[in-house]
């Protein structure tokens, strides 16, 4: 198989950025354009970008100059990586014109049309994306990953539900300055110190994932139905997640059959080898203290979520902590990893 | 009145020093003596402790020497930031030698005649040092403050249970490196990091809180009985616990009703005129990304416990944030405080 | 005597909210002006200020309305905590109209007629203003501090150069946010990292301090003409500029001299017993590891700067290090004692 | 060629941990034997480890049983990671053993007969091994690599000191706290703050780089003689030191010159094509605010060291910045990348 070629769009930016350290040696897709808004436009990226990762951008992508939003784009699919406001606009006009457009924005994710796909919790979501291609008369589609917590959460709730069942939960979140973007949080606020609020965050957390547990029913998702609720906080944490989880579950469940629910977990990208599939969305830790962003955070390169510290919770039942990459499963990586599941379903041929 | 002579026990540790910061100057203690293990005895304090607040030990400090715990002390009453382990047989011993002990360290603090007394919570729980009075033959007791965590958790319920009744309590706290002591946490794992487990912190701040909040009766205290779930972590802070909290209220209650009431607080530490009293044990900040521990920390001098961030539960049905001092309130200051009730009590006569 | 009437240009800022800070409760002093950009005239200082200190603004301050620039001021002198670019012109403006302006601005503190002020190292160099008096109609003049970086260093040199002569200066300098203003630099930048270069800095520290060390001749300053060579780098500290300082001095000198003179250091803040004036400018710290920029900046209220770890170097001559409050004796504290000398010396009268 | 097999010793700690990650997946090495203090003696790798570093340890590591200093070891090769004073004797012991010992232990650095290698400074100071195998009976050897401020320095100044000749070097070192080792700096300590001192560092980097960059004669080394002066200070970053150098160079040179010069430093590692060899020693970056610790620490695996800001020094001729890896170039990698050059050598037939 030939690679595709592949445009990131908001590539100058944070979320951007990791999609093209992400891509660089992908076996599918081959970055052949980056778009960026139009002050930037004609300039090579190398330029016009200031690269916040390690190192430098990698040389294929240094040297391709930035199109406009509105250029023609050489490319079999696109990676949204473009922030709040413009993205949605922008990722529906590039549907109409045939691509399959998959977004890290959240402007369209809770759109009745459009799913919001985590690849291991609910690949028949894309079938909405089926239902796009016959609307949209170039054949394009948008799949929208969610927000970063809420698909740490879908994760490690996934298999709870399906097995127990999920009568509530309750989360509280410990966030990192990635999340933010760049220049994102001031160095003099985030120092040594707690923001216990995020704007616009709760909400997205406190609806995303009955929607990504939802069920695909003629053409739009039926959302699951539980209680969710979530206070989120900025720490002092470069990058990775922490979430303090409370969960009341239906049926009655001992720890060692919960921590085993949470270790057997494997989905459709796993059956599938796909390329930037983990060997396990989930690792539930033994040890006392763990897990922790900074050192489980990079787990299965990003893509496997930590858990642990399960405990009994004398309000809702258990409790359990949660840690993994917000910028790589909860962003890019998690886009990557749904494109990679729709062009083996066939969804991009 | 003359000064009251104050022994400090664990004087060279992270809370002995806060201690003795906060008694510099005070109207009616005045150090006297200085107490650390036997290996230190005999030195002058200046040179013997590894002083890690800003600047300096005050002067009339530096040059006391230090004691062992088995000298006699010439004092009137006796802080102690001992160590758990350690602390709980000195304490006793302390207290059948005459001494009136307010200590820091958790192990007597469940123990059926010794009170956990927040001063604008549970005053009357001193009654329980009266006990202690007429069976220790010299007419010493133990008076407890809290786990740091419990105290600022307290506080902030004090005022919603006796109004509107409590049924549930569901807290998660981030809490600074100071309360772990020194050395603590080493910096290797606190940078960047989110560490998700504090040895032993969560079984005390699931049972003191029940302690502080319930009704003495016939020389012991009746728990409350609420059921309450805390998750403890430590983050990168250097001083200030932050916690978010989700309570079940047992009556109705509107969103202005619950401010106004955590507002109104007052405790007799207030109506007393206590010196190390704040002017109000609780301030409500009314702005999106408040309280913070860095910035609110320091609120009345570090015995302001902040609240903000009020918003409805969808499980429970309120939850708010709560930041305060864990060093001062909910250490040093908050035995500091206690003494002086003790004192304007008459206990100390 | 009566407090004087003081207006604080640039209110709202990092340094402006300092200023507010320091002056609260001033015996000499009382602020009577808030005073920021156009778009918040008109507003309480307290709605318009994104307060980013701890707590609050203090009440006397919370409800004064913030006037523009060009407003009539009822005040006898003038702080200003403007920006770099705006401050000049607009200082200048209000010398003509007869204020007596202390700036922390860097705009005008190379023009031949400012003064760079620093109280305890060239209290003499005030004479410019008196010149400025006599040139401006209404009486009014402009008196700089330095650059937070040179006043700390000036005030280190200053002792050894008097004694011992200065031929040449090599610093270091370890910065922290707060000298950046706000939002100033972005966490995911600053956290866990060393950012090497700090923008027009370094031409400021290779400067200004050979002005404020020069000789005030005819109405001009004659400059020290040692070679100063300066690298200034930010780190993740909140607050506190350390400096790494290595000289090379005219005559010889022993550890014990340098020591004993660094510590005998008064200026005439000290003489004048000004309200601002620490006990001594300098402190000499004989531990291995101080001075340290969190625990000593804070030094005699952030107006003490702390010197330590003496050693010979084997090319220069001498090494040690520096440490010091960059926004009280760096920043807003320096004006106000200057502007503290000027009035004991008759200047504002 | 088969895997050499090696054992390395204080496998448990920081150090010993990143040579474990850096051998995962050697081509050449293989690790066959782990070696810890004899209370862990016997226990699998895995258990005994509090392992650091992000993940766990590799699966071949994991299952291997602690081995005590003394205990036969079935290895080609050991590399030290022990600590200051007990890795000397013990290294020697092993060396009268037969092994040949890579050390990144300071104990026998400034030994006479053995070298401080850094591979692409001074590979020809191996004979100094060769020398030491003919005296030890079973033809071991100790090759130690130098401190981790005095790798990184040396590897910028010898291209410089070849080409321009090296009259004199200042250097001001920015050191992260994963140079401390485990527990190390406390955090409470390390947060928001500066330690200007690092016990024993500075005279290590005041005397390694002049024996690193000195001259292989008759079986020992004659040092290089130029001054050097050193001030070692702690920063709160988790891996990567930044070094402000100034020198003065004994012939005329533009900044161009130096910058080509540094870019076009090659040394035998890279001409061999070791395995560990990074493309270059030294890149060059030309943004005004790099490098940058925590961005290009990382660079070439860390084996790259990276450079930045020349400028002109009023003082000593001209100044610049630097900033590495402490734990790969630094510490494990610099060992493995000798190792590699000493087999390709001939040395370990």
């Amino acid at each position: 198989m030939n690679a595709r070629k592949v445009a990131v769009l908001g590539a100058t930016g944070v979320v951007g950025q990791r999609f093209l350290r992400l891509l660089d040696g992908h076996p599918w897709f081959r970055v052949a354009e980056v778009v960026a808004s139009d002050t930037r436009r004609g300039k090579p990226y190398g330029e016009a970008v200031q690269w916040l990762d390690r190192g430098d951008p990698q040389d294929a992508v240094r040297d391709l100059e930035l199109k406009g939003p509105d250029d023609d784009l050489d490319a079999d699919l696109v990676f949204s990586a473009l922030p709040s406001g413009t993205a949605g606009p922008l990722e529906r006009s590039l549907a109409a014109r045939g691509f399959a457009v998959f977004t890290n924005a959240a402007d369209l994710r809770m759109e009745e049309d459009v799913p919001i796909v985590v690849p291991e919790v609910n690949p028949e979501h894309l079938s909405l994306a089926e239902d796009q291609r016959v609307r949209n008369a170039g054949g394009g589609f948008v799949v929208a990953n969610g927000n970063c917590t809420a698909i740490l959460l879908s994760l490690a709730l996934k298999p709870l539900r399906d097995r127990f069942g999920l009568r509530a939960c309750h989360v509280v979140t410990l966030q990192a300055l990635s999340g933010a973007g760049y220049p994102g949080v001031p160095g003099l606020d985030a120092l040594g110190n707690v923001l216990p609020y995020i704007p616009q965050e709760e909400g997205k957390v406190e609806s995303e994932p009955q929607k990504i547990l939802g069920t695909a029913q003629e053409g739009r998702i039926v959302r699951a139905s539980f209680p969710l609720s979530a206070t989120c906080m900025r720490v002092p944490v470069l990058e990775g997640h922490t979430e303090a989880v409370t969960v009341r579950l239906e049926e009655e469940a001992s720890a060692d059959e919960i921590r085993e629910t949470l270790r057997a977990f494997r989905g459709r990208p796993q059956a599938l080898g796909l390329p930037s599939a983990p060997r396990a969305p989930l690792v539930y830790r033994d040890e006392a203290d763990r897990p922790q962003p900074r050192r489980d955070g990079p787990e299965g390169g990003g893509m496997t979520v930590a858990v642990g510290r399960l405990r009994p919770d004398p309000i809702l039942g258990w409790k359990f902590v949660v840690a993994g990459s917000n910028t790589v499963r909860g962003a890019a990586g998690g886009s990557i990893l749904t494109a990679e599941l729709a062009l083996a379903s066939g969804l991009l041929s």
